[in-house]
This record gives structure tokens, C-alpha cells and sequence, in this order.
């Protein structure tokens, strides 16, 4: 069998879409497979104001410019379209889509994201689309002016904080250490915005029936049932490595795909990209990982340098 | 001494301007100096194609929109204030600026870029500035409806003999190889364009007096002498690492600074980012280099991360 393209790129967040950019521009064959619609973590961010070169982007908008440039580059985009199998023939690895077709491709780039850590305690599963979320662009507009709790210290629950806030939402953040990560401005406004902080608490449990009604936050020990509407879950990401898990990639103690810093993974024309190999989650790594994983996928193609790491090889966009 | 800044950031690159903006958002107190206008290679580059979220965007317009970022996100930038010299002291490092200025720090992010390489050829040392030039954005509108030579095939090649064709200049690319490595959209343009092509080439010599008459091409031992009035060179780069030299940092064969997986050099407190780090020189890539050096600043000053590389204590935003 003959394969169908030069590169498959599994996921079309950030990472795969800038491994598309790169890719299609070097005139390669390509395409782009997503579960859902294209755009990855980014269609779920309310607003991006760390992207090098825009100071404030909707997420949903920064994904849409993303994918129009892939688009133009040449890369072919399959949405709702979820890459269910991957195997390495003779000469290509061949996937299968859950819509029961298959495609060739000499080189895969894994790009399919994390998805958000379950709090794993009572009512949570129940309760999920109910009052439990965990994406506040999707599900913050029906909770305004109602109560809600964010659980987690990161930049997610930061700003999804202030988002809800924004939005009206009389905002609790429940975080189970003293402090939080996120970004310094971001907690500043914060404070100003009514919001009340729960440190060193974890949450027991949910309570409700049909919708929430409460939460039972522990506190060092202090338990207390807290009357809300609705919960924001963001303490943290799962890396997508079913596929990866099946063909037999190395992964880390976490889960997430071991790559090297030229995006290789442990087999020989598979490359990964984006959060689901882990490091900083955010846009822009996404794209530098990305495009390290497309440069070095191309000369992988041409035949000039898989496997050899030696600086004095390195290669540039330059030479 | 105190220091003035929790984190002095040198280059005002992309990678430096990136760094900027996730310092600044953390709230540090942070600084840029750049020995020349903010914006590094962004500002020699006309026109940008492959920075995701931009189809196409002018290299300066792309680096002043970066400069704002920064600025909003609590940056100070110091253009035009080259930094001379670094020491670590005690506690703090201090770097001492070519207008005899001294600032201490506890954290130093180098992004000082790369230069380009010289051909190292009679003719080019006293010929630049006459006819000699490696920035074809600085230059190109000199040579309007006249004859250049552009040298290399890298990306930078391809892209400057497009856009000195583009002006209406005849160009004639020179490289050494039988192929190009740039991108295969902007080769087959190049290929509509009326470029002439000499593969397996190499310039000998560069003529003239007070301005450039000709060059002698060596074809894989065949002479000749071509007339043009210009010689765009764009062979490859050379990192920009006096400093790092001076303080002792581990370098790699080709001189780039030696970064791990945080972007953290040989010595604690000195992270790296950007093209003086070595690996693919893309926007894309130092925008990725310059958040994880940022992001891992932030983790050294706040106590948290230094120096533990289990990947069970992977630093990510979520968490």
C-alpha cells in the first residue's frame, strides 16, 4: 500500500496546527486529524494575554487564525474526525478514524493535548454538566450572578476566576495550598474583585441532586458545607496518550510522551508536540514545540538527520 | 549592594521580549537591554509567513507589537544600552552597560541572539556597507532593476532572493549544495521569478573598488567571474555569546550557549533563550525558549524548582 501523505498530525491545537503551518510550507503532504473542531485548549480559553505579539486575543479567535494559516500553508484539516488506531506497517504507519477510514503517512506527529484532572470525590461525575465544569469559556455564562467555587491555584483557575467574576458570578477559590501560581496581575485583580480565597482546602466532596447545591471544603481538617451553584474544576491536565500507550511509546511518570529536544519520541518517525509531552503548557511552547517537531520531520523525510545528535549537525533554518 | 531588578533580561528579541511579557505578568521587576533597537532578528525580517496566528506580517511591525506587549505586561526595556560586562557577586549578578551603568539582578535571562556568518573571502571586509550586505530588509531597495547575488539556501536565502526579485532587482542564488532547505512555496515562486541558479557553487573572491563590480564563482572547480552590484550573504549564524564567555558558561562546538530542557545554563541563576541558544532559529521557537525561561526564572526565585529535574516535579501551569 502507498501512503495517502508525507506527515499525519494527530490533534489540531495549537502544536498541530503550527506542525501543519510548518509542514504544508515545506510542500509536504499533510494532514491534520482532530477528535472535535480544530483548535485545541485554545477554543476553550476565554482570553489569551500571553501570546507574544497580541496583547489580548479570545481563544476561540487566536485558534481561528491558526487554522485559516495551516489551511494556507497547504495542510488538510479533518475535524470530528478521532484517530482511534495507529500501526506501524513495513513502510508507513497506517491510522484508523472512527469513522472507519484508514490513511498512510511515513512520519506521525502526536499533538493531541491533555485534557483536565478529575477532583475524583463524590457527586463529581453525577454532577458533571450540572453544576461541575471544567471549561469556564463553555459554561460561565449560566452561572451569572450565582455562586460559584473555583477549585485550583494555577493560571487556569486564576483566570477562570476572574472571568466568572467578571461575568458577575460571586466567586470562592479553593486551593489546597497557601499561595497560588498564577500570573501576579491577574491575582491583583482578584483581590479587588470580591472574590474570597480558601487556602490549604481541598474539596470533600459535592453535593446535590439534579444540579449542586453545595460543597463540603476541608480545611486542615475543618470541614465545612459551603451553599453554591455551581464548581470549576482546574487543578491540573491529563496528557492524551491512549494511541501513544498503544504503539508502544515511552511515556513519563505522568503519562505524558517522552520526547527529546527534536520532538522525537522513542520510535523512529514519530514525533510529538504540545502538552501532550508535558513540560510548560502554554500557547507559546506549543508552537515552538510544534515547529521543532515539523523542521525535524522534514529533514527526517529528506533524509539528512534522524538519529544523529551531534551539535555540530544541528539544524538551522540558516544553513 | 541591592539589586534593582529581580530579573535582567539581555536581548530584545523575540526571545527577550517574550521572557519580558511572563516576568513582568508574574510581577517581577524585570528589565530588557538591547545594544541596539528592541526587536533583534524580528526587525531585519520583511516580511514573516510561519509565526502561527500571522499569515503574513512585516518583521518590524511583528517586533513592535512584541516591544508593546512586553511594555504592557510591567517590562522596562533599554534600548540602544549594550550590555558590556556581567559578574556574579555574592548574592546578586551585576551588569555593567556600555554607558558605564550598573544594575544587579538575582536572575540573568541571555537572549542575545546570533550574527550573521561571513564568507571570509577577499573583497568582503572592505566592501561591506559598498556593495556587500547580509540584510536584505536593510538593503534591498539599493539594488532596484540592478543585478545581485544572494549566497546560501536556507530559509533566509530563499526568502531575500524572493523579495530582491519582488523589488525588481535580477537575482542569481549561489549555494553550495545541489538543493535548497527553504521552504518549497517560496521555491517554486523564486522559480516563476526569473532567478538564475548556481548549484554546487561557491564565491572565490569578491571585486571592486569603492563599490562591488563583480564576483568569481568556483562550480565545483570551474571559474567565473560575474558581474553584479551587490552580494547579499546569508550563510548561516553565529551566536552572539561574549558574555556568556566572560562568566564562564558551558558553549557548545559552534559557541551557542548550552541550555537543558528549563533553558537553565551551567550556572545557576543564568537561564538562556533564543537563537544564542542554538537549535531551529525560528520565531516560533524563541517565543517557546523564551516562556520556559521565564517560567523556570520565576520557579528559581519563588524557591520552588531549581536544580530538580524528576519529572514527577514537572513545573506546568495547571498545577
Amino acid at each position: 500500500m502507498g501512503k495517502d501523505y508525507d506527515v499525519i498530525i494527530v490533534g489540531a491545537g495549537a502544536a498541530g496546527l503550527t506542525a501543519g503551518i510548518y509542514t504544508g510550507r515545506y510542500g509536504l503532504k499533510v494532514a491534520i486529524f482532530d477528535k472535535l473542531m480544530a483548535g485545541g485548549q485554545l477554543a476553550l480559553t476565554p482570553l489569551i494575554e500571553n501570546y507574544p505579539g497580541y496583547k489580548a486575543i479570545p481563544g476561540p479567535e487566536l485558534a481561528n487564525l491558526m487554522k485559516e494559516h495551516a489551511i494556507t500553508a497547504g495542510a488538510e484539516i479533518f475535524e470530528v474526525e478521532e484517530v482511534l488506531d495507529m500501526q506501524k506497517e513495513t513502510e508507513f504507519f497506517k491510522i484508523t478514524t472512527v469513522n472507519g477510514k484508514s490513511f498512510r503517512a511515513g512520519v506521525i506527529i502526536l499533538a493531541q493535548g491533555s485534557s483536565p484532572k478529575k477532583l475524583c470525590v463524590s457527586g463529581e461525575e453525577e454532577l458533571t454538566g450540572r453544576g461541575v465544569s471544567y471549561c469556564a469559556l463553555c459554561d460561565a455564562p449560566f452561572f451569572k450572578n450565582k455562586r460559584v467555587i473555583v477549585v485550583g491555584g494555577g493560571n487556569t483557575a486564576v483566570v477562570s476566576a476572574k472571568y466568572l467574576s467578571d461575568l458577575g458570578s460571586k466567586v470562592s477559590l479553593v486551593h489546597r495550598k497557601s499561595t497560588t501560581r498564577g500570573e501576579e496581575t491577574i491575582k491583583k485583580e482578584l483581590m479587588t474583585q470580591n472574590v474570597t480565597f480558601h487556602w490549604n482546602s481541598i474539596i470533600k466532596e459535592i453535593k446535590g441532586e439534579n444540579k449542586v447545591k453545595s460543597v463540603v471544603i476541608d480545611t486542615q481538617g475543618h470541614l465545612q458545607e459551603v451553599p453554591t451553584d455551581g464548581i470549576f474544576i482546574h487543578i491540573g491536565e491529563v496528557p492524551t496518550n491512549a494511541l501513544a500507550k498503544k504503539i508502544g511509546l515511552k511515556l513519563d511518570a505522568e503519562g505524558f510522551v517522552v520526547v527529546n529536544d527534536r520532538c522525537e519520541t522513542s520510535m523512529k518517525g514519530i514525533f510529538g508536540a504540545g502538552d501532550c509531552t508535558g513540560g510548560i503548557l502554554q500557547v507559546s511552547t506549543a508552537v515552538g514545540k510544534g515547529t521543532i517537531a515539523a523542521v525535524n520531520a522534514y529533514l527526517y523525510i529528506k533524509g539528512g538527520w534522524y538519529g544523529d545528535q551531534k551539535t555540530k549537525e544541528r539544524p538551522t533554518d540558516k544553513d
